[in-house]
């Protein structure tokens, strides 16, 4: 029988519950007997990709990259002949020519192939600060057997996330305050000892997951003179177990989406929980985080997807003592982790609903005049409750910037289709291909209520002159989400820096917050010397009732600018004061971390303010 | 336009954000102007039924009972002809004869008309202990304009919920511990100058919306030595805006939901927020204990509904900067509002999500052989995620009580019908009426999908051994709604006492809690004494993904027993217990309150469990 908690409170709980189940039965039951929960059971072996199938090894460096995004294997590059080339062989663009990339890099950025801003190949072990170890924590640690390394590479990895100071520091060959040693407990119980000799030898912990924090939550206080220790919750990655009378199913905490989706799959399962971070964040990151997947609409974000948590703290763990759907037991704990974003404690089990896998999908992709209209057709999708599984609107330059990383066809038929359909958009539908604009679709579900839904959204679309662009378009748009993010490393080969950021709006401000904080990028690069104008675009990536949520891509080329990172943050700042003013929150599902620090202020007042909540008060909010 | 937010922190966010809007303009602004935000002009005027169509008098007893359920002019009584007639002319059932109700109450509890347990008709103002009064508090209150009172019987009034014991001790005569003072708060400037008051001269301050708690959460401490103030929302409950565009509207948190619903609806609008307790309870009791609506299938639970959500606090007001429709800015603060029950501070104003309404509604019913199968329709139809925006399944003994509900038909031929009907059920489709079981439906929507979705769950239903049994079964059960609150005085009347309580457990425990629970209360009846057997009976009434929300009606005769109230406790605690150790929480939307005070212990490791959530502490939650 499954135990949602081990440890000592619930040898008490069991035995009482027994007793009372017992009561009902038919024929007398020894109630003396001693009953005792089923001690968790699950092995901690060494897990690596070839034997369990799971992705994540102890050392990442072997797979992945220690100064930029993603695997070591998969990266754009300009091949010999000057072409565009994306590496590897894990994704659908791999092995493949993009041939219009280098063109819309040298229009957009003023790139020059000659003109290059290369990464620090290697780590230089003599840059990483000798670790600050505990020794008293360290000989305890010993005896618990949790697996542990002071090694500076291992030490590096866990220090960042992927905003773009950190990225561009590593790139310099620069390490800052990094963890000094990092352990890989194997199983909760091994988080209860980490966390109690952390509290015993006052020893600070973070806890890492995917590493994939655009928030600078990862990085460590310059002047933190404590030994810090980073949990990397890699290797207690297990489904414990799959209930399928409740749909549900109890996961340890670092197990990352790509496994997590692909294990239930084998099961005929899945959460349907897919940020676009999915191949390396992991479920803990997720509740920590609040994310939000791609298809929320169907499968809820993190928020709706989650029946139970534990979290161990230095209080001890947390956790309620049922799985029931919803209720109304005082403030709702979960929502205290959830957005603790790993200032309160470890995430090391959960339970999330699981649903049967999609007996269809379709993908689609609607071509909009303009963006207004787009929008105003996204609004009014949300407003009858018919959203596809998903549905984004990306604006001009997006939709441009999408067409540049076409690869290279290889039938020359293919290539006549997409002339004949540029022609018809364009000549014979009048749309300007500098106003257009593209939403992207994707149905899941029953085909035949697949088919009717498709139907009623294309119907709402035409009301707001959307004209159908089929399939093929839609899945592209998709397609992309996984390689966009090793796109940055390339940028930065080329003296580009770039950053997204998002925000969740009112309906009724989207329009202005799109153009605004655009426009406010473009103003303050052109204030702040940048030679070309910046990349500054935005999307409608997720729609609900009362709002939208928005994406901002923003880059620029900093060649001849002295201190870009720097630049680069003042413009940042600047467009995230350009999304409060305009009503915007200060994200939707990144996290606050400690980029946004700039916004926990006093007032005047006497009020604190920070990230969107307001208290009134003498002290400042802690 | 509108203000989210009064109070002097706006008062340099609002010109700032300006500022920065206004760089977008084409022509020059005058940025020295100053900008202020306007002030929150709503005013405080006397309300009452009859000018603002608004149903909460200052003096409710006037219109309400003091001493049980509902409107004063609203009861079930036996008639000069010893048939059981619902009084007033507020209801549906209003003015009619009930002819078995008698009957049924006679064989189910063994009731005797000439046995009657006859209510105290008025209070006794000298078992009103005079109030303690804070004088400094009172004098600077009168200085603020706010109306008080501290008559006894507004005082008492405000001193209860709908507990059984709470009722029983008023019908008694009894008054305990109560409030001191009473104030009538017209809008959130006033409660913000009361709570300061309240901080400056340690008064204690206790919120009161609708007063229907029934979790003993509005009880004053008998001990409580200091100033008890009941804070009185009913007068501040304006709907201060409608955005059309974003579908939300900004209301005072004392509107009550009959009201806000009648409002809404002038404009074409609904929340969709149905809780069975909607006549009389208010927003701002929602919010504080999360509540959950009859029509949650489509609308969603009060965490689903909010935006944003403006709470007083000793500390100040605590509220979010910004309406986005979901954010990742650390835990989400809105849950640290709901489920607070009250005891953070006092919600002031609540903006929610608005709908359409429904263009079409459909009523609908299903019979069952059994009340297995009856959930497992249920469990498919969630599984299915087809659920109506209400279904409900009812047990066969609650099929009979509504049975016993039915109002006298005035037409020869519906009787036929009936009587048509329960052959064809009973004796042409072979199911047992001591078994049988009903599940009663609402569909709403666009009446083409409405008709579609019926059919799909009917088709379900019919895999179970369902058969439909029309719309008026379906109509009569929702009817029944809001009248099932005032038989408990009809009961009580005559020696019985009785309550309800619901939980909320997974799927695959529904049929171990309904069965088990029941069982426990008939057995710790027989053993404790009672004579009859009780009337323990459950419905399913909500579905979710992962679970159902269960709801249990339990009582009994006490005649002849000398401590009735105590040894209902005692049951109660031991269906509680039941529930627990069934998988079930101790609260789907009825509260913790402080009737759940029992389950907040110190277990032996040092962990304090309370309401379904654990921590490891040395010492108690608080």
């Amino acid at each position: 029988m499954a135990s949602n908690s081990s440890g000592s409170g619930s040898q008490g709980r069991a035995p009482q519950r027994l007793r009372i189940i017992a009561g009902h039965l038919q024929r007398p039951v020894d109630v003396d007997a001693t009953v005792s929960a089923a001690e968790c059971k699950a092995q901690g072996g060494e897990a690596d990709v070839a034997s369990d199938g799971k992705s994540v090894p102890k050392r990442r460096q072997e797979i992945m990259k220690w100064n930029g995004w993603g695997y070591s294997d998969t990266k754009f590059l300009f091949n010999k002949k000057g072409q565009a080339e994306f590496t590897g062989k894990r994704y659908k663009l791999s092995g493949m020519i993009i041939p219009a990339l280098k063109e819309w890099m040298e229009g957009t950025f003023g790139t020059n192939m000659q003109h290059k801003s290369l990464a620090t190949p290697a780590l230089t072990r003599t840059a990483v600060q000798p670790p600050t170890l505990n020794e008293a924590f360290v000989e305890e640690l010993k005896s618990t057997g949790v697996p542990f390394s002071h090694d500076a590479e291992d030490r590096v990895f866990r220090a960042h996330g992927h905003c773009l100071h950190e990225i561009f520091a590593l790139r310099e060959g620069k390490v800052g305050r990094v963890p000094d040693l990092v352990v890989w407990p194997n199983c909760h119980n091994d988080v209860v000892k980490i966390v109690e000799l952390a509290c015993k030898h006052n020893v600070c912990l973070i806890p890492y997951g995917g590493g994939t924090s655009v928030s600078s939550a990862l990085e460590c206080p310059q002047e933190e003179t404590r030994s810090i220790v980073s949990v990397d919750t890699s290797q207690m990655n297990r489904i414990l177990w799959i209930d399928e009378k409740n749909l549900t199913a109890h996961m340890e905490a670092g197990i990352v989406g790509q496994d997590l989706e692909r294990l239930l799959n084998e099961s005929g399962y899945c959460t349907g929980h897919e940020p676009d971070s999915m191949e390396f964040s992991s479920l803990g990151g997720w509740v920590a985080t609040r994310a939000s997947g791609m298809k929320k609409n169907i499968y809820g974000n993190i928020e709706d997807l989650v029946i139970h948590v534990k979290m161990v703290t230095p209080q001890g763990v947390v956790e309620k003592s049922c799985q029931g759907p919803r209720m109304s037991t005082g403030p709702d704990i979960h929502h205290f982790i959830m957005g603790s974003e790993g200032t309160l404690g470890v995430v090391t089990e959960v339970t999330m609903k699981i649903r049967p896998m999609p007996e269809y999908q379709k993908y689609g992709s609607v071509v909009f005049p303009n963006f207004e209209q787009g929008v105003a057709c996204l609004r009014e999708v949300a407003r009858q409750r018919c959203a596809p599984a998903s549905i984004r609107l990306m604006d001009n330059e997006q939709f441009k910037f999408g067409h540049a990383l076409k690869p290279q066809v290889s039938s020359m038929f293919t290539s006549f289709l997409e002339g004949l359909k540029k022609f018809y958009i364009t000549k014979f539908k009048g749309f300007d291909p500098d106003c257009l604009c593209v939403a992207t679709l994707l149905f899941e579900g029953n085909r035949e209520k697949v088919l009717q839904h498709e139907k009623q959204v294309y119907d709402i679309a035409a009301k707001f002159g959307g004209l159908a662009a089929g399939e093929d378009n839609g899945q592209r748009g998709y397609m992309l989400t996984f390689v966009i993010a090793y796109l940055r490393d390339l940028g930065m080969d080329y003296y580009v820096i770039g950053e997204s950021f998002e925000t969740s709006v009112p309906w009724d401000r989207v329009l202005d917050i799109c153009r605004n904080v655009k426009a406010r990028i473009i103003r303050e690069c052109k204030d702040k010397g940048v030679q070309f104008q910046p990349f500054s675009t935005c999307r409608v990536t997720q729609t609900y009732d009362a709002g939208a949520c928005v994406y901002f891509y923003f880059a620029f080329n900093y060649r001849g600018l002295s201190d870009p990172v720097h630049m680069f943050e003042e413009v940042e700042h600047a467009a995230r004061e350009e999304i409060l003013a305009n009503g915007g929150s200060l994200s939707h599902h990144h996290g606050a971390g400690q980029c946004c620090a700039a916004w926990a202020e006093v007032m005047e007042s006497g009020r604190v303010e920070r990230c969107g909540t307001s208290y009134s008060a003498d002290t400042t909010m802690c």
